[in-house]
């Protein structure tokens, strides 16, 4: 029998009709319809009655960018949505007829790279997504991690600065402001706006486009320009050394990039590579993990909440 | 029926007879030979023989300062011990009848706190105990943690200073070197070499002991001497710096606090509290964990490692 | 005979005549006009030659928040009045028949304090005004220094955190973002918005204002709330810590504090002392300098500058 | 006439008669005779004898690496020589008929590069030098610095990471632990115990030599290891952050890099550069100062001092 996942994101609500191998028979896409739950809820259910029309379907599981509760029932807080404990399972199980399960969106990623991703032929294995954020998710012993609270995996706020750049969870120092995709554009930023002669082809590239964004510096990374693959590198670096910090605690044998600026493939991955191994403690008596890129990019979402609600029934 | 634990600590081995709730019915020590494996096995198999003579056992745990593999099978590395790979399960096996399994210390004993101890109401918990070193342990949906390689659990190698202080581990900034018995006997003795009047105490104590050691550091908080209390607090900022990080990828619902330096109490715990309070990551959108101190102290691995045999055979 | 001295900030411009021995023997003040520089300069004008009628003047001293070049002729760099290599000294004196000096306002502010106020018993001085910003001078060998292109003594900007804060100047982790009122206020908020039970009083004060300012802050200082005079001794801490780097470079015997948060008077300056004393290199080795506050407030840069004219023609 | 400069160093005594241009006309080394300074007071004079006999000479000037007071007659600390206030002036005047100055060594060397070398152009200019230490000079509108107590331009002690590595002047983090040489071998030694691949060519001038000193590090240097490289390029950036933060206080027009790791020349100063521009406060409006390798290496403290003298008497 088939699931259903949903992922809704920024700016789109994605759905799918997911097999029981991780494969997307059907799948659709609506814009994200406001920040109004109610409007949302109608959403996820309008996209679930297409998909699950003459399909025999075991539930649905959606996906957000939030907090989600221990118990998946609530949304703690979604910035993004400006939500705040919004008992988003009930709302959407009040209309429809099938089981409904909630997850963060970086851990039904990480679910789908462990279950048939990048780390399906791991039993300890840590997601970070990179993209305009730091996210992630846990899987120990083959679990699935959440904590006590549903807020285990939120790896984005490891702090590595002391003192360091303030961060919107109210701290500083938070590893989200040194190795995301907005901190590569901030970086970048700067670096056009110190005139310096190596920022010259950014500069270009801010010049033709009206403004430097994510785009212009992919695009620098993908011409080979030195001064953005340094950038890069610098952001991998610290990413690695987030890594090795994550090994004293949790231990993984395998470590999967994914989110937009993965894109970048090894240009991102050989440094962080580089420095997790450079500060990993121990490291002469220990093995080391695995750096890989993940496998699914913008379905990884849909796949992995469909997969939770399987292991929810099973 | 009952379960047999021995702890392999640097000066002593201590063995005990733990019956199903976590209490010891007999409780043996010998001095720790030397760092001999051959001898240590023997002390061992001693002591375990006399423990189970005339009784029902179903089988020994022993706990050692040392990386355990994730089999459990053979002691990595046990720096106080000198020992690489020591196939030390199989060594034990040879001689007794008994089923054996092998533990980390620190784990063994934050299995002691969460079966029967301070954390046994949660079903995520962390352990930290603050000694000569930082150790801990992690128990996530009620299991204990090892990760995939034994190395889950290493706390005290939680970097929290890029750059910082030089760890036995051969990386820079451990927590290890700012919240540990050392950093804080090596921050006394910074205070009294500098000569400051509020330094006055400790220098007393240094002099009329001819050495500063950690019990003149515990006599003078003992005292309420203000300089030795402020270095006990400064410890504790550092170590909830840490848990706040900490509750960002496993998400605890309580903390326990154990090991020689803990026995200081609030003295210790409150800027424990304070700090991690302070450095909390979305402290306004999530609930608060506790900190609380061990309930076993030299004890918690014995029983611990007792109660592991019991779990590998249920 | 006497000097003028003028001093433009943001919201007034002081004026005042000043005899031989710092004394201001009569004082003007008007609103700034505007960012335009020809209407200050008008105003610069106008309050000379009101201040000069009827006395025997030796020349007019103005003084500016800005980076004023090693020539003292033009303004480099203004952030807040927005000027950029404006040619001030030669404006000011194509109207007016006296000598005419231009100075950084922070500069002219150490020199009072050097010639007349905390540091005249002096020859190696140091001024760190704690304002909005975190403003500097030095003065080695009785010599104000400027540095080769104008910019010495600009030690709000000396880095205190690698990766740190993001600062005004482009960099991060600059003292001024650790140590100012600026710093102060947004601590202050940050412990607000935390609702922490520690902060109550102060948001009490916000509440009743309406919004926190420094006003809040400093009532909340006055009345002793713990809260906020453990932020003002973090303040200080963070700048004692500079005044020790300060001493392997420059060596002063003299650190004057001054600017609108000094008047927290030891509330402040005891925790630079403490931070100054633990921080400083090979402490057990050399001699102390000592901390005090300024004796000059607002009038320090028009004393300053008014006396910089002596200096210039002697 | 020609004045005498003498330079103690670790293992040698070097002496030399100079001419009024800088010029060394005849020099002479002995072996430092042990840390006695009667023995050290003795090959002073010894030296200061042969050198002046049959010459017309203004006096003589002895350089030592230690703390000099600001009067120039004592030796306040010399932690290679193990004194502490040794009256060094009086001892030396008591059996010379010279008139005597005393300083300390790399101020005498800045001193050489400012009248003489790399800084003869300059008006503004720091001397770093590069050796086991990092020692530091400097030169203010034409006047060497040295503070109220003697302590100026003890830049080796600027400290670069708050908590970071202990230095042997009791504080933790400065700049000597990261930017010094015995940085570069501490980390050269850590690359090869990690067994990483890269640290391939160290390990084997390891091997060969039985021990990894700074003339295999260096080796690797020259025939451009790329581990080397990457190695000598960090040390550098954390040189040009220094000077970054230097800008800020003293703005100095020209940084002389001397001391015996800079015998790498542009390998070493261009990562200097690099990060000094790229850590430069207000970098957008303020011209940039230079970058230059010193001139005189084992000559400087010779030639400095006996400049000094020249100065002294002028």
């Amino acid at each position: 029998m088939h699931a259903i996942g949903i992922d809704i994101g920024g700016t789109k609500i994605a759905g799918g009709l997911v097999d029981g191998s991780g494969n997307i028979l059907k799948e659709l896409r609506v814009p994200t319809p406001s920040n109004d739950p109610e409007a949302i809820v109608a959403a996820v259910v309008g996209l679930t009655n297409q998909l699950a029309q003459g399909e025999s379907v075991i539930g649905v599981g959606v996906a957000a960018a939030g907090f989600v509760d221990a118990n998946r029932e609530n949304i703690v807080y979604a910035p993004n949505l400006s939500w705040r404990n919004e008992p988003f399972k009930a709302k959407l199980s009040a209309k429809l007829d099938l089981p409904v399960i909630i997850e963060n969106d970086a851990r039904a990623a990480g679910w789908a790279e462990f279950a048939y991703g990048a780390g399906k032929e791991a039993s300890h294995m840590i997601l970070l997504t990179i993209g305009t954020g730091v996210g992630g998710a846990v899987v120990s012993n083959s679990q699935l991690q959440r904590g006590k609270f549903g807020f285990a995996g939120e790896l984005g706020h490891i702090r590595v600065v002391p003192n360091g750049l303030l961060c919107g969870c109210g701290q500083h120092g938070c590893i989200e402001q040194y190795g995301s995709g907005s901190a590569l554009l901030r970086e970048a930023k700067a670096l056009v706006a110190s005139g310096e002669p190596k920022g010259a082809r950014l500069k270009e590239l801010q010049e033709s486009a009206g403004e430097l964004t994510g785009n212009e510096v992919y695009q620098a990374i993908s011409e080979g320009d030195p001064a953005a693959l340094e950038l890069l590198a610098e952001l991998g670096s610290w990413l690695g050394q987030t890594i090795a910090t994550l090994c004293a605690a949790i231990d993984p044998e395998v470590v999967v990039i994914g989110g937009g600026v993965s894109a970048a493939g090894d240009l991102l991955l050989n440094p962080i590579r580089e420095a997790y191994l450079t500060h990993l403690p121990a490291r002469d008596y220990r093995p080391k993990l695995e750096v890989v890129p993940a496998k699914f990019l913008n379905d990884a979402g849909v796949i992995g909440v469909a997969d939770l609600v399987r292991v929810a029934q099973s």
